[in-house]
């Protein structure tokens, strides 16, 4: 069988990431990555080695990325020219513009969740909709805190029922080098309720849910206190059980020395882990809480590299790769080494 | 009527703002102040010439403090021979022990939260339980977060009754000064539930609680996110009439520009409140969501000033100064100026 | 003799502070403040009842302020009408548009340090160049961390002589409400030489100055180490006496428990000082180091309330108030309660 | 030739990045790393599968070692049979216990800068006193922000001489995951000089220094500005050169994109460097300054990683492995593929 070709667009804090993750899909090929400026990430695709064709997104911007030191393949027309499908990781607001070129050359995309709503032809979990995006061309991705509360909400419901969802979020104010963003001392509320729990409805709409946000000065991932209420009596050893079947979720205890998110992540540059990125969702062992049919928990979203195997789902789903929503996640799983980090 | 006698000892961040509350309550006489160490309060009491005596708490220290600049009332027993009352704000585990010094000078007390449980006779919240504690001898005062939690619950409660409260508390991880204490940049997790729901529980026992909490890097005051199960169906509307009735609690909006705890607190400078303190815990306003006979809402905690007004209750109450709580806490509340901050 | 007739421009942080100076000093009649909106700085001054007379920048803004609960007592022009000079603190840019309306009502101002060059007549420091102020109409203070290095370092001049600075300025990123500034973890760093070494060669053109700047992700003063190159050989303790002498530096001391600025922010709510603001620049004492000709040490600049006594000194100078400028410093200084924090 | 078998003892932020760094010289055997608990290090050798053998500090802990998971080689004593020399990465007061347990076995050992002075023979780097060093049994490494200091400093002495060091460090508050520590909002000062000057003159007699150090809230890397007085005149271009020539150092630019040293520890993981570490001391090209013979410039001091080159260095001049100190730092700076981030 012949490979899906695929591209990047916008290579950015997200896109650079996904094309790691596409690259590693061994029944696709990455084609090539776009953006229009030497920015960090650029710089370290060209110095890495790491190979990947730069496709330039607008022709006089070819000298830039040239000047930058950067050797050109072609310019986004090119690269459309080329693939299947791309993956737009562009600053909000630059994918909806695209995505008129995108259509023009019959490619089909996934939309990041910072993209304005009616972007793609619906927004997308694979846990959730798989079976609605199949075969669809054009498809938003949820956003990282969302993809979060999506992966266990659904594990969970999956398994048991889920009829309610509240989550209480705490947003990390910036990634790594977004020095631009505050807060430097002081907790960011907004109106109640967020866009988070709207997006969990848009692709679950049997479940209700209610979302809390407050913007926090730390960069190492969102930390999520969700409340789900199931069709059923429960107990933490089932939660337990549910969570550790599905390999995008992995259980950290606290007793071990993960005391905060940030050991979280200073662990995965001990794993040796790329960028010290995980895929996974860590869920705090002694933070999981059960009443009957209440299940409490708490989860650390690391907002950078959350979404990437959603992203090469939404892929598989839209290219028709695999039938069924379990066969085209255990795919994806197989080529991101997903699980085993503890 | 003659004035009730009172002390504080400990002059540390909350024992200086108990001093203060005492001193501004009509109908008590604030005899002096009792600490060990010209620590930075301590010396600010002096270069202030605020005046309040200050005593030593064990004979051999009178020499450290005089060092510092101090002039030395006396010591701890010469204190306690003038007082039917002290608030102790010392350290957690040194209030235990100088109970017995109190008891045999036949002197109340108020404990602070961080002191172990048991130490008072019970858990107080003029709120919840002013009538238990009436002419008790020790009572431990809740817990800065427990005491904001307090307060709103049993607003709620007292009005239309609540069955049940789920709290998750962003935690402020240090006090302004207490550049000992992290994180820097990370969110430090704990094992569910943490004791703030034990404590209401204390002192309300026909509500069931649950509480999480997550400690971050912010300074000024805690952000509590709670969800109430009311026994009866309710709206935002009258869930604003009964916290606006409540003078502890201050309803802000973030259209008005208060976008976070941070913005509070500068306020609180602007209009010239000593230390930019509040008593009162602010509620925002499109943060409160209502459904049904669920009710979401948001404060934020001044850590180390909200426990004031509950340290002047438990005098009230210790010293049977009021038989109703609420014109303990009407006279409290009008001494302290309470409410009228936006 | 009548008084001078002042107004403040800008009611920010500020504006605000130097509204609060000018109305201290007996000399001086503040007639009003202006701004355009009601911030979170002009609805303290309305519910904080202090009763300085809100003009309104812009004659269409009227409706706005009436609607946020303030009493407009007339627009920018009123205002100009009845004052002789205006303390401009407005956002950079808008000051130097307001200049040409200053001018029509023959109105002489201050500009701030964060409004272009070339706006005033000359930037001012009044230790350094009072007397080429003298008279002036448009006077440029200077930005709130030259502030801080002009007085010590001008100190020094007069009492020693200095021919050279390094600076090396540790910048707070953010103002405590300034919560979309960052950096949440990071040193930003800058071009070298910064702007704060032209500043101080402006005003005193005989010594020769170079500045480094570092953003930090603190609140509570920015934290300067200077080495200064005297004209001749001193020690510790004449450095101390010189300081000594400047009641705008207060000499704190490490060992008293003044571990770093927020000690000293706290500190001075301890104290209770409006806002928790000092006039003074605070220099930690066992931070002076001094060899032959060269003297070390390290200040912290209260970056929002330091410019204010160089306001009121520049309308002294630019209204001809006093003669000599050690006069105007000491009765600016006598009117704001300076130096004895320590 | 057969190659020198080594060993780490204490596998902590330190000890684990010295196996890495030691396990990469091919003239060299890492025989095995020696803690005494499952630490988050320890868990990510384990689960990593990089496969070290582990030695347990003491036999009674050898229990908990394998309860965590861990296969145990042998104690301390079995490891320090096989080695002949160890890299202590102990925490601090630890080595100078366990040197006499090293001398019982003949083995040498590096100990690192926060153990007590005296522990060692002398303090070294590479670059300042290699000679001194050469054969000698115990080498007490300088720490991050000195090792970083004498990289520079000596660079340019070597070439034109250096006479005077003036430091002005930003100190990182805490490593990633040291949650315990603060400050949260402060800039924490301390006596002047610090320790950092008295160790480069420990190491660097003919050179005088001074150092300030001031703690803040970043976790990325201290940033030191240095004012190195020169011997002869000199310039920006001849420091870019002379920086250039030690792969040890790296220019990055402001103008490139590297605004922090937050977005030089994201470039690093970008760079798919393992744990985004880098071993180089990242200077700023923009913020070097040449007057005559003073030079400013400011480098970021990667605090985790900076040290691993040269403790690698020290086994070779205790082992006698190379007589010439260019030799030693050329070998280690092979395998640890120093040089060539931008």
């Amino acid at each position: 069988m012949s490979k899906v070709k695929v591209g990047v667009v916008g290579f950015g804090t997200i896109g650079e990431r996904i094309a790691d993750g596409l690259a590693a899909q061994e029944d696709m090929e990455l084609v090539g990555v776009c953006d229009v400026a030497v920015s960090l990430p650029v710089k370290a695709l060209i110095v890495s080695g790491k190979g990947y064709p730069l496709y330039c997104g607008t022709p006089d911007k070819v000298k830039d990325l040239e000047a930058g030191g950067a050797t050109v393949a072609g310019t986004l027309d090119d690269l459309l020219k080329q693939v299947d499908m791309v993956c737009d990781a562009t600053a909000p607001g630059v994918g909806a513009k695209l995505k008129e070129q995108y259509e023009a050359h019959g490619v089909k995309a996934t939309f990041q969740g910072g993209e304005k709503i009616g972007t793609g032809d619906l927004q997308f979990h694979s846990l959730a909709n798989y079976d609605k995006a199949y075969g669809k061309d054009y498809l938003h991705i949820l956003s990282c805190n969302t993809t979060g509360m999506a992966r266990c909400i659904n594990s969970i419901d999956r398994a048991i029922g889920v009829e309610r969802v509240n989550a209480m979020i705490i947003r990390r104010a910036a990634d790594v080098a977004e020095t631009h963003k505050g807060p430097v001392d002081a907790a960011i509320v907004q109106k109640v309720p967020s866009h988070q729990c709207e997006d969990i409805m848009a692709v679950s709409p049997h479940i209700k849910a209610l979302s809390v946000v407050v913007t926090l000065p730390i960069t190492h991932g969102h930390v999520q206190t969700l409340q789900v209420h199931c069709k059923q009596d429960t107990s933490k050893e089932q939660i337990l059980e549910i969570f550790g079947q599905n390999p995008r979720l992995q259980i950290f205890r606290i007793e071990d020395g993960f005391l905060s998110n940030s050991h979280i992540f200073d662990y995965c540059r001990d794993l040796g882990l790329p960028r010290a990125d995980m895929y996974e969702c860590p869920v705090w062992d002694e933070m999981i809480h059960v009443e009957g049919r209440e299940v409490w928990f708490t989860q650390m979203i690391p907002q950078e590299s959350i979404v990437i195997p959603e992203n090469v789902d939404g892929v598989r789903a839209a290219m028709k790769m695999q039938d069924d929503y379990a066969d085209a996640i255990a795919e994806t799983n197989k080529y991101l080494k997903m699980g085993g980090k503890v």
